[in-house]
């Protein structure tokens, strides 16, 4: 039986209640335990937004679960013996497998060397994992290859066990390719992570962003238009250290792959429970990137990189952070976008070129499928 | 001009010479520098055969080169501060993905966890890859992933660290997984390799061979028998602690998956430039993988398994590693199958049970595809 009509009617909330009470439905959704509803996986369950953070959350930690996978950094960290290691993997799957600027082998290795990068640790060994699609041409296979080399030679790390599987025809699409790798991490260097950006904090990122997910879009002519890009994809390791010497206040860095930048800032205003507020004029974005995503209907903040980082800096050190990363060739872009505040926690804002300010949330679907 | 007939004819070669130009012929062809002449990947390139070493060596080895790939183990072995490591990776694509005895998530596990223990090292964090395919259920992951769990707990390792992908419908086949792996090495045990077996050294395996290759045919219900059979899916670095600790002697191991025994002796035999002579008889075969291998034509010395291991010991010590394999359950039914000799150098031999003796070569083509 309904009680209603006994209810006293509330007064209208004010605007500022509105407001709060949307953020509180928003974090209440957010802090619910994570649960996969679909029975079957989309291409959004690979996409590094909501659908990927459920099945992670969902499926993965919570069979896996241990204190070095629980912080779902980019990379583990490890002890071994009296070495501090870290460790991490990733596969990649793009089409096309060759684009401007790269192809799916210098991805997967500069992919992994970033990583362990922007985990603190010097990258070291890789270890390369194909899976071949029977009729897959020798010669692609030869220049993958050799495009793995180069890039690991750039990133002065050394690829040396692996592995070589072939499905037959049709079960797969050419050649998708693992990597996994270790690297070193100074024992006396700070701990990085996400979960320790503090209020007052400078949110960083050392280029313009969005080139490797539109260069792929374009690649795959799913757009009618011509544009001068090429991906961004490169090996950062060298920039971190840079950066690392000259600002040992860094807290925090990430490499903005798949869901981009925003997925990367939500995951830092989830793990430290703060939030971050972006100022969209200061990103960087190139125009020809700008017109691509308004085309693609997605914001450039969602669009991945494979050679740009996002930076988490104490506010004394963001004057030094950004001069070193403009002193490398990699960084010559790189603004302070945003920064850390207290409230809303766990949440991302932005400020909009128009004056306004609006959430910004995890990707929903997978409007950019098979981009690394 | 010919000047064949101005030669003096040479006398008939003897039976004895006959063999020798033979042995003579084969060792030329395998010394070859490797090359791969075909043009597009085919299935035999992942069988773990004579294709597959052909594009290891002259695709990968050639490209990545460095002392620590070149010895072509199951893993590669590191100095990382004062710590050695052993790093192996394998993809598993194993159809179909669940059998009798196991699925896919446990052989990922195992795989990797066994690559580690026949390096000598003691297993300690995994990583895990998935390349899903669009539409796979959800709770067929589950499964994947529960079984992975279980196989993590047995083995005493962690997986730390993961990566999903996802492929439109079409793309995959369900479920593919990458399992990288990092281990200790004790700095003080000897070390271990195939290159360092010498004649007179005994060759064990650890249990009846060929047990998982001829679950995944029967499972695939290309056969048109019922046996009782499971695949032999376990994880061996406890029974490889025990052999260890009662064998130092033992020079080298490896798990005969992909190729079977035959091609982890053909290695033996091309690695340390030495004979492996097997007695066939002595090799232990369960009668329903005879029997399936005898259908399928194929020697079940070529069939894969999951948990089993090939040894190479000093004579010194083969009493003690066959007693130590058999106190632990997965050694049970641990055999020695033949000898290491000088003679013919590069070559594994088998004295069959019916007196004969003939060459077991590396395989040719994949008659069984996805085994793992």
């Amino acid at each position: 039986m309904s009680a209603l009509g006994h209810r006293a009617r509330r007064p209208d909330p004010t605007p500022g209640e509105r407001e709060q009470q949307v953020l509180d439905r928003i974090d209440k959704a957010r802090r619910r335990r994570a649960k996969v509803t679909d029975e079957r996986i989309t291409l959004s369950h690979g996409a590094g937004g909501k659908a990927t953070q459920s099945l992670v959350e969902a499926i993965f930690l919570d069979a896996f679960r241990n204190p070095r996978l629980e912080p779902l950094e980019d990379a583990a960290t490890l002890c071994v013996g009296s070495t501090r290691l870290a460790l991490t993997t990733d596969s990649f799957v793009v089409s096309p497998l060759f684009f401007p600027g790269g192809d799916i082998g210098d991805l997967a290795v500069n992919g992994t060397v970033n990583d362990l990068a922007v985990s603190g640790a010097t990258p070291l060994y890789l270890t390369a994992g194909f899976i071949l699609e029977e009729g897959f041409p020798v010669a692609d296979l030869e220049r993958v290859v050799a495009s793995m080399r180069a890039a690991a030679e750039t990133a002065g790390v050394e690829i040396v066990t692996g592995d070589t599987k072939v499905v037959q025809r049709g079960k797969a699409d050419g050649c998708y390719i693992n990597t996994a790798g270790i690297g070193v991490i100074d024992a006396d260097a700070p701990a990085l992570g996400v979960a320790t950006a503090r209020p007052g904090d400078a949110v960083l990122v050392s280029g313009p962003i969005g080139e490797h997910g539109v260069t792929i879009m374009l690649a795959r002519g799913e757009l009618d238009i011509d544009a001068e890009l090429e991906s961004d994809t490169a090996a950062v390791h060298g920039m971190v250290a840079d950066l690392r010497a000259a600002a040992p206040g860094v807290r925090a860095m990430r490499d903005a792959t798949r869901g981009g930048v925003a997925t990367i800032l939500n995951e830092v205003a989830k793990a430290a429970d703060v939030a971050v507020v972006v100022d969209e004029k200061a990103v960087p974005v190139k125009t020809e990137v700008r017109g691509a995503s308004e085309l693609l209907g997605i914001d450039p903040l969602y669009v991945a990189c494979e050679g740009r980082i996002v930076v988490i800096v104490d506010p004394a050190e963001v004057a030094a952070a950004l001069a070193a990363l403009h002193r490398h060739p990699l960084g010559e872009q790189a603004a302070v976008i945003g920064r850390i505040t207290e409230d809303p926690p766990g949440l991302v804002l932005l400020n909009t070129t128009f004056g306004g300010t609006r959430i910004v949330d995890l990707l929903v679907g997978d409007p950019l499928p098979r981009i690394c």
